[in-house]
């Protein structure tokens, strides 16, 4: 079967690979692969061969966004059927450790993540044609597949706004407008926020944080006084998402919180970031990261299967997979491109 | 009457100063003062002009902790009387802002707070022979003036255990053993810690953390290494106290916080800090500011007043007034100093 | 002016009454009222005479959920001028006492709010052609009056949600499918509720649940088990809640709520309620009430202006103020309304 | 060995037994049992033959507060050895359901807990000479048998205390003065609570309260205006732990509950209770269950060997084994006993 393979920087392959096993053992299920969106972490291992401490240290499946058919299962398995659409989990914790026996399994001492390389030898992703899951990894949904691969981003916009409490009511700034900052518009305004304003350094991801419902899209970088206004009075924001991960914008976002607002990082950079303690301190603001998902994945499939978020604007083109690089350079143009799938 | 008065950087003088109105107003109090503590933001006056933006622009009376005895009492005040041991809260917040009606009033927009150069004109603060002050604002208890005038250190402490949720049954790191960070590992006893562990760069105020309770006290200059058996598995700590304003401070105590845990900031530093936001990220760790007080003032009265927080192993020197450069001089050496009080 | 008075039990009076000062004060605006929907308790004091301890003492003009058009403006007031569309917020908490400044207002010691027998003597309500209220109370919005008249009720619900935390992703019960019931139904849609089931012991608010958008709306008098699926392994529901103030019904709530859940008690009926408590115990439980509003009500003008939340479908009649009686007669009939209008 | 065993109301027996095998296999620990609490359930076998639905259907043994030394270790077990004095958790949650999952052992579906005849066929409890547990159910403490025989209880305090948040600064109600209530009293001293009154309808208990730290210990019944003092403006208290069961308590509790106070209900009745809901709603109490405890075994082993928590003044007697129908007596009698031992 055909795989995206990263080998390091700049070196992405697709190739041959050996098919699993033709029959899924007892509670598990096969599915074949039809869509496969790119996400940041990936364009990461692409044109910087990792991130932070965590490095591709040898050659990788990558892909942790997908959707496919069930196409055989297991012993046992009552959930799915072949033919059904499914988006599938990426993420396998333990069951075990303290962590997941504390309804934390994100934090797994144990936790396999697909097309992940922070653990050693990494785990292979699900950019491929045929994976092997356990069958609550399958998460059925009556939906279409170029939909249910949104259900990983998704699911880590709805965790995040987890840790923001209640957003009913809010006014909410999203910082950094690529497919993340899109997702969490889409989520807060999900979650009743009475204002949600985001910002960007680019014009073309701000044109589509209009179109799916911000009330205002600021450009910081031609405009770096359009956050000013919210700064008066100590601050003006319930909640900011941090989904840039560049200083300057947790700087600003700071400014333009309330006395004791919540701002969560979801963005990562390059690991240390410069940050104005003295406003955390003095307005007593409650700065929390966030982490991939746990439950929140299948909440992910059924708003995306109700149409309760329609991801549909953030689709910016399935390329095919042997046009694999020619996906992650246009995933990687953010004036072209919002989210790219792979279409198997 | 005399008052310790900050002209600029190095430049503290004790001065005769005018008395205020013989007669304190209706629902007034008028204070005799006889112990002031000195405190980090007085030294940072001292020693550096100010601290990030906050500068001296004119002269001021320093000092927000302070207690005293009841010279006199205005019309319709019966919660004390004249010979009335007091502390005296240094935070007079409006009571008609946003912030104030939302019960957070230390985020007051209009607020006069003792002995701050905050706003300009700068309040001047409680360094001197007399104080008028709202009754509400002298807060009685049969106590010994010289733990009284330890009621306003001890009530930021409280708040900032109060960002924290429950201590009962928690493992707590305080990053930093100067007064404060003292002041932290006695409230995190109070509050029914599991463990407390205090660190700092140098041995002298380890040695009183030990004194007083904590656990383990440890030198992570002299040994950088101190911290890392803390940091296997993710993580031990489930709250951490950051009170020296020092980026490698954070930077270790977020290394061993566990995934969830709450990080309080409690010192500033020069503004910026250096945080290495990717284990923000991965562990989800919330990091929350802590600014002041607010109620808190009042509970620390009356935890003084009972002796369920014993602060005499704190006290280093009660100085007179007229050597108040040598008394800032000694509270500015770490290595013979906690906390330095001056008797008036 | 015509305004509508309850004497007593069944005692309901359109009856003549002084204008208003024909000149607003400093700071105050003058609202000709054109739309006041009946609200439970308003039917209460028509059917009872009250509820619990609260008796009509002397005649009092009901209501508190009114909308209207300013008439005029006194000094200094730039929020509103004459022509805007405004819902009156009946709220006037005093701003000076503890629960004031706690930020939880809607415990006011000194609360005046409209059309309650709370206090003696009673405060009148909104249910008259012109009333004068201070400018922060009647807040503008360009929509129709007849949804502005739902400003106050949907402020109540969208208060008691926020006693249940973050509904995002959450499986809500609402027992009690009269006019709160439903708009909890949609609070709980627009906070993006995962799943809502609606109960009643009558089949016609039912079909208006089902309408508005609930899953499921059970009838638990026709069919007294339909909630026993959702007692298995322990309960399902994260967030009941409980708007119908009958004892049975928040017993089958909890048997369906989930350990840990929230159950909101948001109806009172005659005071105390049998719970079964070893339930609320064994599933800890967590039982809160909720009274009021606060900050909500600009946030449900918001909703209803956007088009957030269309309560349209909730409107039965709008009845002429002259048929007041007629009115409260409908109003009362479960069978046929759900929510009914006073048109002045 | 000798066991207690129940067999029906009133029918309580020291019978021999079969010793369980004589080593224990991997991963367990074989505990000669020293000490056994008498708890209030199992006065309700006793006495009543259960409580609630849950009903002793065949011979048990009682027990689940108990003491004892380390007599064997299986293979891997390091945690304990040979002669280790351990107190024995009750508690063996399945570590696989959804709430175990979730961090909510204490709502296993699978749980077995010592001396409990919730499931069928009930399991037996630690009343017995020779007990076989999981290693991470023997945890080890330097300290006094009759002191870690109180783990269990303190645990459930721990527990109940978790449920209010923070007591640090607090004022608590405790009502009902059992061995729960005085333990409730502790663990709310231990936290920092600054004021703690209890309640009872028995001066003996009450005696008690006072001697180990309640500020006020009030009988309702010979004065039932004791408790109104405390609900002028609206109420006092911030927290209430409601240990008695009785609907008049828990009445007079949310009378004395300030607006927006915690209410956890610890103790079970008779399964329903009449609550005046219109306090919870107006008030906007929050009243939540507590039931049994997860990590805080642990940590009340802790507070017990440090000495932090000290439950000396609640043991009244340790009864031998072979009288253990006059210890049950002896625990019911309110007027001599608080906390009763068996000594193995």
């Amino acid at each position: 079967m055909k795989a995206v393979v990263i080998h390091a920087e700049n070196d992405l392959r697709v190739e041959e690979m050996a098919l699993p096993d033709a029959a899924p053992g007892p509670g598990e299920v096969q599915v074949r692969i039809r869509q496969g969106g790119i996400c940041g972490s990936d364009l990461h291992y692409y044109q910087h061969g990792g991130f932070g401490v965590v490095r591709v240290k040898h050659a990788m499946v990558l892909g942790h966004e997908a959707a496919g058919v069930v196409a055989a299962v297991g012993a046992g398995v009552t959930s799915v059927q072949p033919g059904d659409h499914v988006a599938v989990n990426p993420s396998a914790p333990c069951g075990q450790c303290r962590y997941c026996l504390a309804g934390q399994a994100q934090h797994c001492l144990d936790m396999r993540f697909n097309g992940s390389a922070m653990r050693n030898p990494h785990v292979n992703g699900l950019f491929c044609e045929t994976v092997t899951v356990a069958a609550a990894r399958a998460v059925k949904a009556v939906a279409p597949l170029e939909m249910l691969a949104f259900a990983e981003p998704l699911a880590v916009c709805l965790h995040a706004a987890r840790q923001a409490g209640s957003l009913q009511g809010q006014r909410v700034l999203v910082t950094g407008s690529g497919p993340i900052g899109a997702l969490l518009v889409m989520v807060a305004r999900h979650a009743g926020a009475r204002e949600v304003v985001a910002t960007d350094v680019a014009d073309a991801p701000l044109a589509v944080m209009r179109r799916i419902g911000a009330d205002l899209a600021l450009n910081t970088r031609t405009d770096p006084e359009s956050l000013a206004p919210f700064g008066v009075d100590k601050g003006h924001f319930d909640v900011v998402f941090e989904a840039s991960g560049a200083g300057p914008a947790l700087a600003g976002a700071l400014a333009a919180a309330r006395p004791g607002a919540v701002v969560v990082q979801v963005g990562i950079g390059n690991g240390d970031m410069s940050v104005p303690m003295n406003m955390v301190v003095a307005k007593e603001i409650t700065l929390r990261g966030t982490f991939r998902f746990h439950a929140e994945f299948d909440w992910a499939v059924a708003f995306l299967a109700s149409g309760a978020i329609d991801v549909r604007p953030l689709l910016t083109e399935v390329v095919p997979v042997a046009e694999a690089v020619r996906a992650f350079e246009l995933a990687g143009d953010r004036g072209r491109a919002m989210k790219v799938q792979l279409g198997f």
